[in-house]
């Protein structure tokens, strides 16, 4: 048996991601795949120890490194518990960030380098990486409006960053996605959300041609 | 102004680590030396709230490589916020375990590898490595019913292992001694605690000497 198709999508907050998911999930299911959608901890009890470390607003003085192992251990429990059984079993796996996210906001945002992130991912993923991953562009200005008019949304640690802070990391990403195109396509997330998930199903599905062939 | 002298201690549990430290910690006190004694969280909050992860025994569903994340992790921050300024300040410090407790709890005792292991630590130290680490060689049997004796130590998950892992443990410490063996020094713990002592104020006497020279 085929094992399922791993895919992850990527963007600064308010690039749309929820949305795009959601739209991806209906289309996979249209054609009769099993769907798991995901995003880490994924409710993991561990995982989601792990996050409420890293989140928590009076952990200031949390040094980088550790900030990014921490990211690493609540990814792997998160992959070994919900993502690898999921794909054993056949099953589709859509996953709201995943390793690029730590590349951009600890290699890139808090300068500790993409070799060193990526050295603990690999630990972590041990080989299990997305077939795909969608990265979704968009100007931080807009994408955090678009958090602000969202009344359902609680701002958090990250998002009080600065803007220069989100301009380094949409940098990061569009240099991320250059370094893995095979992996990564970009998206411009400022077009309608209808025409953007159009634009990625046509993606997914010559992926999913490429996979069944 | 030099920087402080970073010794760590490594042992199975039982093998008179606490006690062998007070003895060293009086010693260098004695020749006018600053010694900050700790072990790993160290009273860094961030560090704690992480080995509370780790050690909860609520959490068996943990994966071995999550754990190996974790407990890097809390080195990082412990390093960070305790070892490096007082090393910096010239202030000697004595750590009841540090990176060889990973490479042979996880990397041989959990099966994940010696050099995986080495890559996650290699990241969370920075290059911060010890001078010298002394390595307390005890049979597991009688480790263990040490601990049994003393009724002021709860058993941790860790503790409630099988023999076998203990086992494994020695083999592994004798192993990762042998490749370091310039950074680590083998003592037989089964002697009286007097003996020890002498002995392990004898190396760090020549390696101070050595430090200042």
């Amino acid at each position: 048996m085929r094992g399922g198709t791993f895919i992850t999508l990527e963007g600064g907050d308010g690039s749309g991601k929820t949305t795009l998911i959601r739209a991806i999930e209906r289309k996979l299911q249209e054609i009769g795949h099993e769907v798991r959608v995901t995003r880490e901890p994924g409710g993991s009890p561990i995982a989601e120890a792990i996050r409420n470390i890293i989140l928590g607003r009076e952990n200031t003085a949390m040094d980088p490194r550790t900030e990014a192992l921490l990211y690493a251990a609540a990814r792997r429990q998160h992959l070994a518990e919900k993502v690898m059984p999921a794909l054993e079993q056949g099953i589709d796996v859509i996953c709201d960030r995943f390793v690029d996210s730590s590349l951009v906001y600890q290699g890139i945002g808090r300068g500790i380098g993409l070799d060193p992130i990526w050295d603990i991912n690999r630990f972590a993923t041990e080989g299990c990486m997305p077939n795909l991953t969608i990265y979704l562009d968009i100007d931080p200005e807009i994408g955090l409006k678009r958090i602000e008019a969202n009344e359902n949304r609680e701002l958090n640690r990250l998002d009080l960053e600065s803007l220069n802070f989100h301009r380094r990391v949409r940098e990061g990403y569009l240099r991320v996605a250059e370094q893995f195109k095979d992996r990564i396509v970009t998206l411009d997330a400022s077009v309608p959300a209808e025409v953007l998930a159009q634009q990625a199903w046509t993606i997914i599905e010559a992926k999913l041609n490429l996979n069944a062939s």
